[in-house]
């Protein structure tokens, strides 16, 4: 009982080890993450369509919720940039942005999010998210950094655009660009370039001044805060809310009330799949820094316990005025770099967001706008890594290829629709692959039991029998494949009396490919040559089992390719296994063994 | 240039050693044939909710265009059950049954699908075919046969009964049921008495009068067409079209006029998923019975050059007034066993139905819709096959699943629906299967240099290097999987210095894949323990040689398990050998090394 529940509430078990130590590094780690949350959270909600106070109001029972039920020490939970795009995304075609119904349905959404990352949970399905591949999922941050990037720039410009993809962005923009709103720019333009100056130069700055570096780590943290008073200050001297510059406006003081979101269940329906994106995107984005940050302090992740925090996070969130959150990646690093120890450094942050909104929120009246994208842009640029394709591409072109069309699909059509493509693409490039599956002839590796691809190794081959390796689990899409290479390569072996197939990479055998086998072994029979069956794994050897197959089979299941062909060609093989060295001892080195021009070799 | 004549005109090698012997054979072939096409073609076009006549247009010009293209000797193409079903699937919801622009679609249709076939042979896509996993098209058929049997049942009971499914048929049906047409029922339930009568006893009935087997099997081949005749002897003596029985009324006598399908863009975008489906499926069981019998005569058949044969016959339908035709099971079966040589016996049997149009169509005048779905019912019934199930519930749940799934989507929503459905959980239980794979630790079997599973077999077992065959290829399902596998195993086996995976059955290492084999490497180092891989595959090692992991391995690759033990605890490995009996003749049976219960065992 206690066991189960020590399970459920990862929190007991780090509770009992508090010390005054922890609390202190907890405490410093949460002041920081506060200071990088405040602009954060505002920015956030704007980049989601939302009033900027609904961001403060993600930033406190969500972290409260992760605090009790999360398995990670070093997770920063709240709202995040492509997580607060897929809302956008999925709210915007439905509802004005800024309207009581357009943050209503926010609400639904996390609600739903959350209901949907508990049932993950509770159901341990944390698997569906490995469907996302990497490549899909880097992509599809790349992609999303820069979109949001882009639809930010119109802030910072002080101009209208709307547009979804980033061919109207780029369009709107160019447009409207002579349209400028000059003292808009002037503070945007200059509050990016000081972010960027912060962000590179603040920290080393500091350290030749003398600090630190992990005090000027600490305080380059500090720098969006810095520049976010600074933009207030600055507004307020000159009045430029008056000469046209776009403010945050009047944020409400005081905690958010419980509420809940508008229980529309057509509204429910229509958002559900935008709602499973968030919630696998969100988890993915979450477990991946998590097990990041663990793996360096040799801490331990659950996913399916993440899955409930995060649920329960999310619906949190949906019960305070918020929308979708997760772990970031940015503020976790940052706070992971501060020292924090346990969850209780993002329930001491929510206790800062609390205090803001207490007492702090009349100071934002002035913040323009254009600081917020400022802010955005800064951050989500971080994610763009373009050399991820190149790599990509280096290895393997079909993950090129599923990451490509994710970009594309993001940047030209939509977040949902690329990342529907992608997965899709990467699905539909391993069936393929898998339909065409690679068959070699092989033969005895000289002096060993070995057995490797007559092409790529300079092997012993015998005249009668055929001996064929299948790189591939054997099921519908390669089926017939099997049956067409298998005659082919008969035709080419025309003294062969015994086909031996090597079945050590078939992981799998479906009931077509079992109805393609019986083919084979008929046709093979009517043929004249014989065919066995060689290093069968147990759970395909227990299913064939169970069918009729191998009282067909004209011959025999050996335990290996060598024991068959010492059974049906024992001269040859013992020829072969003649050439050995001196006994065990002498190992054969991958290297020697290969023909020449095995690189240029891809049969 | 002859030789890729040749390829796309088999008939060209055919017609070059055509004799007078293989005319004769041809020729009889071709009359059997043509009396089962006379009925069958005026029954499917009434299932596909045409005029009768549309069903012998369709049996004339796509004949002649197989004949010239297709590369099976015995294959009879024309109107067939299921693809006539689909057909009516595709047009019922958006015209009306009967009318011009109907019949104008159907033709469209057979365009679409025969470029769709053509455009498929040209890109060599015939592989796309192979997605249609056996047990989602025996599903299918099945399933199809039934819901066709059910839907005609109306005609026979002279009754109207609207419904897309199998329960909205049976509901009719019911609700029908006492204001039945009696005389109707009277013709259509004699009817289809006589041909279960005739497929069951006739031939043999005819032999024991003392016809030779062969004459008698080809008579009673002609048994539809003495019913059918029969039956318009009866309604024009007891003047029962006037008692309300429904006849097939006028066919207009002549052979079809070219014409043009109805070139709208718009209808054809409509038309396309329903033409692809109808295109596969119509590939799928024309490929099917041309290999079964091609194999029974050692001939060969060519896919790709099929293709564009099918796509050529559906082209030709579409400009001659038709509907989406293919090569039928029943029909084909006829044909070979009646002795068809070439082709030419379907160019003779189009030569048949021209002369029925050009001269017996007054004689239909009065046969009764009820005989036609007499003939439709008795033809289907043979198609339906429920023990298939039940033998692939035997060999694979997975398979089942999808099997039932197809049929209960064709018979409860539509045949789109049960296809897709089928294709789309085969596909997702597959990678679900994946995504979980068999992961075993594996030891020597003694006095071999053979690696096996080591709750499967009495192996020997290094106590330093920990040995791990991975039954799957790497890549985005299962990839997060693997880490937390080896994890779990790594913290079984303490005493592990080094670990050696064994790829051979890894097949493929994605991006995915390869990031998460970095993060096992990191991790076991910082665990002290040293990652080898072994038996990496030609295609995967070229794949690996181009990322960096070779270099960041601290480990090596090994050719085979047995030589990486022998290098890295080579003192077990030479214990292990040592076991070995008198040399390479002594070789080992599967049974003998099994442990006991193996056969429970399933991990």
């Amino acid at each position: 009982m206690r066991a189960r529940l020590a399970r459920y509430l990862p929190c007991l078990e780090w509770a009992r080890q508090y010390d005054r130590e922890a609390a202190g590094k907890d405490g410093l780690a949460a002041l920081i993450v506060t200071l990088m949350l405040i602009p954060q959270s505002l920015a956030y909600a704007m980049l989601a369509g939302l009033p900027p106070v609904t961001g403060l109001y993600a930033s406190i029972l969500p972290l409260l919720a992760y605090a009790v039920f999360g398995t990670s020490r070093s997770l920063a939970v709240g709202p995040v940039a492509v997580v607060s795009l897929m809302s956008a995304a999925a709210l915007g075609p439905l509802f004005v942005a800024g309207s009581a119904e357009y943050a209503g349905a926010a609400m639904l959404l996390a609600l739903l999010s959350g209901a949907m990352l508990l049932l993950m949970g509770l159901l341990r399905l944390g698997f569906l998210a490995n469907f996302l591949s990497h490549p899909v999922i880097s992509g599809f941050i790349s992609a999303s950094g820069l979109l949001i990037a882009l639809g930010q720039l119109k802030h910072i410009l002080g101009i209208r655009v709307d547009g979804e993809n980033a061919v109207e962005l780029l369009h709107g923009l160019l447009l409207g660009l002579p349209a400028s709103h000059l003292p808009t720019l002037a503070v945007g333009g200059g509050c990016l370039l000081l972010l960027l100056l912060f962000r590179n130069w603040l920290s080393s700055g500091l350290q030749a001044l003398g600090c630190s570096p992990r005090l000027a780590g600490n305080l380059a943290k500090a720098g969006p805060v810095i520049a976010l008073l600074a933009s207030v200050l600055v507004v307020s001297l000159l009045g430029l809310a008056d000469a046209g510059v776009r403010v945050v406006g009047r944020i409400p003081t005081g905690l958010p009330a419980f509420s809940l979101p508008p229980l529309d269940l057509a509204l429910a329906v229509q958002l559900l799949p935008a709602a499973l994106l968030i919630s696998l995107i969100g988890f993915v984005e979450s477990v991946s820094v998590a097990q990041t940050l663990a793996a360096k302090r040799r801490q331990h992740i659950e996913p399916n316990q993440e899955l409930l925090a995060l649920g329960s996070a999310n619906i949190a969130s949906a019960l305070s005025g918020g929308f979708p959150v997760t772990g970031g990646f940015s503020r976790s690093v940052v706070n992971f770099d501060a020292g924090a120890q346990t969850p209780l450094a993002g329930a001491l942050s929510a206790l800062g967001i609390a205090l803001t909104l207490l007492f702090f929120t009349p100071l934002f009246h002035n913040l323009p706008q254009a600081v917020l994208a400022a802010t955005i842009i800064v951050a989500v640029l971080g994610l763009v890594d373009f050399g991820a394709l190149k790599r990509t591409w280096h290895y393997s072109r079909q993950d090129a290829a599923a990451m490509t069309a994710t970009m594309l699909g993001v940047l030209l059509i939509g977040v949902e629709t690329g990342i529907l493509l992608g997965v899709g693409l990467s699905l539909l490039l391993f069936l393929w692959r898998t339909s065409q599956p690679h068959i070699a002839v092989v033969g005895q590796l000289p002096g060993s039991e070995h057995f490797r691809n007559v092409e790529r190794f300079a092997v012993v081959q015998s005249a009668s029998v055929l001996s064929i390796r299948v790189d591939e689990s054997l099921y519908f899409p390669n089926a017939r494949y099997l049956e067409e290479r298998i005659a082919v390569l008969v035709s080419q072996h025309p003294q062969a009396e015994q086909l031996v197939l090597m079945c050590s990479g078939v992981n799998l055998i479906d009931a077509s490919a079992l109805d393609s086998l019986e083919t084979i072994n008929l046709r093979l029979r009517t043929a004249g040559i014989q065919l066995h069956l060689s290093e069968v794994k147990g759970p395909v050897m227990d299913q064939l089992k169970r069918s009729g197959f191998l009282e067909h089979l004209g011959g025999r299941v050996f335990i290996s390719q060598f024991e068959a062909l010492a059974e049906l060609d024992p001269q040859t093989t013992r020829r072969a296994i003649a050439q050995r060295g001196n006994g065990v001892s002498a190992t054969l080195s991958h290297q020697s063994l290969l023909k020449e021009n095995d690189n240029e070799k891809r049969s």
